[in-house]
């Protein structure tokens, strides 16, 4: 690791990763390589000896590139962003430069103490209570992704009511979520111990926009319980993955805490937006949840992974997740002085994520980021006008954030009444297909309630409205062509 | 994110972080802040307008980097090491620069597909049998840390069990380890929901060399049976954290078999010397295992994270672990055609790991590979001769690879028989004390059977013969000083 060769080749890949963000327009969206490509590329083993970085960096232009999916496209508008910036780049590479392992306060305090600030700096522009911060009586962590966050909160709930009735009644927990919450909820349940029977996925319909109402958590809850079982744990969502639907977050934590239930409150994507004193609404009631987290690598431009978790009671945390072995005994840990953030999470060893944010939040600002979140915003509003001015297409859902969902009209398929729906799915399905196949953009897709749709994700960092009027072009001409073919 | 823009900033960091490992060895390597140093240099909440680049540059050297422990100096010697390598920091920015969500196949199928290959290129490296391998029956899967890849395989083992014999059993499920396993197993069994009285960590004793034997695992599962419970799931380490010692994987394997326990095989920190064939026969045995992993990122060069799991059963861990929310539906992975990762670990997304490994493979190369482990093993070799010249120390336990535990010896302590050891301990303490404030360089410690030694752990990248030489001094000085005034 000679600074010298190490100054050399790093500028190298400065240089490649510029050169890629200067052309990634020009590369096919979705990756059109076929499964299996890169085997029969590659050789069968590892190089015996050392091959210079020049030969390296060539095949990841010619073999890798046309693997990628360019989440980085200005073309990018699928699932939901996963935005880069400079700032967070830069941020990781010092972060990587450093590489410290930052298990607890003294494996460096910088990693620790720089964490403890950014959160509290989130969390005060999202105007978070007190009780979420460490300037209060709280605390937030960066874990890497929001299913990380539900399971660590999800164990130290369990944890907390096991302590008190026995832990052999693991069996009778109930975990809370409704259709549209994020699978993230049923996998860290699953891997929490809870029985899959006890996952309540509720059902939710169009005349209450798919949120989670009270009354059908209610419900959930009353059978529960007649039933013997232990209602534990409730994820609400600011933001759900198919149609960025808010759920109601006040009568949910109202109904929770009769029967002690912990909210977390899931604002991956949309938690973002909340910065934004027009947006902040969307979180109203979070001071009755018990844990809150938004995913800063989806719309707050830290580059993957930084999941940002708040919690009320980090002492819940440290008791489900604690364990403290004689080699990482210290006297700082010992005086309980500090945070050792290992115990706030799953894993042991932590990367130094807390200087991403920094740099973010430093480099753009905070003017900044409320007006770049909302020139995303902006241009889907333009997409959205764009859908309403063909009236070949229906808006599906009204849009919260920067996310379109859309579809082609039953109307459009030729198919009667009774088979118009079913139609229309193929029909978008097809049409979905074939935007993507082109490589001129990437679209994802959704299903609610029956209905297949296109979903337009703004968010890509590169993305101007000059990308979202030629996308929607793309959009017209390939409905064209499948009507002109059918 | 403009491409010269990012140019620019991108160059002054390279040259931020070369300086930085220019500069490395002449900082304290134990960071010498006090709790809550940094709260008083930095403004209470995020600046409003934008920041320069130039500034937050100044205030990472001003205010960070005094907070850093500096894991990549040569005068590191603490903990296991925290491997860089310009290799692996390249990758890690390719893998910034892309930025993908590598959730399925489609999210980039390069990231799947390198991961698949360079999985396999390690795996053949490592002589793993076939049965691990994608170009066999099993697979790999980069992980982010070995708590991860325990608790997916933990899941895995569990779920198989209970959907046979009925999810009310789990508080019957037992997990066993010694009491050198490292404390990853204990957290995972904690979140996977096994009862913590359910955990195992059987004595080792000197006689064994610590190492977890055949007939105490026999014994634990004999008494575990009569008290009506079910083996599940048993770790054995190769390289424990304490003292580096070797479990004897062949007969704990045979042993587990016959209650179909779940046999991982944690190889953290040493996994990466059995690409040498000379310690190689320290897995030997590992055929027998169902899954087995160590971290790059220790002594392999990738810089954090990167743990490298494979696993015999691939269908196992997705069964455990998979979701298969709409919005994720695509043709591909419909046709079974591919990987999707998401279904092997815990998170759904993850970031493009592979590309690391895959560099430091290709810019190593395996002649070098093998050559830089055994430079380690080489300068440790030289630390143990120093240590054994001073006949006030001894060496408390075979070295197995890299790492020297040693003490002084419990007659320099001056106290009688009946206390020599306690005194010696708490003389060693201080040594460790006196050590690590200097902040000429950084060790830690262990306890073992009631005797508290140092550790004394090569792996730096930037260490070199004159480092230890110069770390040796500095310990017979500590306890010179020690010695004088006492």
């Amino acid at each position: 690791m000679d600074s010298e060769e190490f100054r050399r080749q790093g500028h190298m890949i400065i240089d490649f990763i510029a050169d890629y963000y200067r052309d990634v327009e020009k590369y096919p969206v979705l990756s059109q390589v076929e499964p299996g490509y890169l085997r029969k590329r590659l050789p069968e083993s590892a190089p015996y000896n050392p091959e210079p970085i020049e030969t390296i960096l060539q095949d990841v232009q010619q073999h890798i590139v046309p693997g990628i999916t360019h989440w980085q496209s200005p073309y990018y508008f699928a699932y939901f962003p996963s935005s880069g910036s400079i700032a967070g780049f830069l941020g990781e590479m010092l972060s990587s430069g450093f590489n410290v392992v930052g298990f607890n306060w003294m494996s460096s305090p910088a990693a620790t103490e720089l964490e403890n600030i950014v959160m509290d700096w989130l969390g005060e522009m999202l105007k978070l209570p007190k009780s979420f911060l460490f300037s209060g009586t709280g605390g937030g962590v960066i874990q890497g992704t929001t299913c990380e966050a539900i399971l660590c909160t999800l164990a130290a709930a369990r944890d907390q009511i096991l302590n008190e009735i026995g832990r052999e009644n693991i069996s009778r927990l109930v975990v809370y979520g409704s259709d549209q919450t994020h699978s993230a909820l049923q996998k860290a349940a699953q891997i929490a111990g809870i029985d899959p029977k006890n996952f309540r996925a509720i059902k939710t319909t169009k005349s209450s926009s798919f949120t989670l109402t009270p009354e059908s958590l209610q419900a959930a809850i009353d059978l529960d319980i007649q039933a013997g079982l232990i209602p534990l744990f409730l994820c609400a969502t600011v933001g759900t993955t198919a149609i960025t639907t808010v759920d109601p977050l006040g009568p949910l934590c109202d109904i929770a805490k009769r029967y002690s239930i912990w909210v977390h409150v899931d604002a991956a994507y949309a938690g973002s937006a909340c910065i934004c004193p027009e947006f902040r609404h969307f979180i109203d009631g979070i001071e009755g949840a018990d844990s809150f987290s938004l995913n800063a690598h989806k719309w707050f431009f830290t580059t993957l992974d930084c999941c940002c978790l708040w919690v009320k009671n980090p002492n819940a945390l440290i008791k489900a997740l604690s364990t403290n072995p004689e080699f990482l005994r210290n006297k700082a840990s010992d005086s309980k002085q500090v945070v050792d953030y290992k115990d706030w999470q799953i894993t042991l060893s932590r990367r130094f994520r807390a200087l991403k944010l920094w740099l973010v939040l430093r480099s753009f600002g905070v003017a900044n980021l409320r007006n770049f979140l909302r020139s995303h915003v902006r241009m889907a509003q333009l997409f959205q006008e764009l859908v309403g001015g063909d009236n070949r297409f229906e808006i599906v859902a009204p849009r919260n954030f920067a996310v379109v969902c859309f579809r082609v009209l039953p109307s459009a398929s030729g198919l009667g009444d009774g088979k118009a729906n079913e139609g229309a799915n193929e029909l978008n399905r097809k049409l979905l297909e074939s935007i993507n196949a082109s490589g001129q953009l990437y679209v994802s897709h959704g299903m609610v309630a029956g209905i297949y749709f296109i979903r337009f994700a703004v968010g890509a960092t590169l993305t101007e409205d000059r990308h979202v009027i030629a996308a929607w072009k793309v959009v017209q001409e390939k409905l064209d062509g499948i009507l002109a073919t059918s």
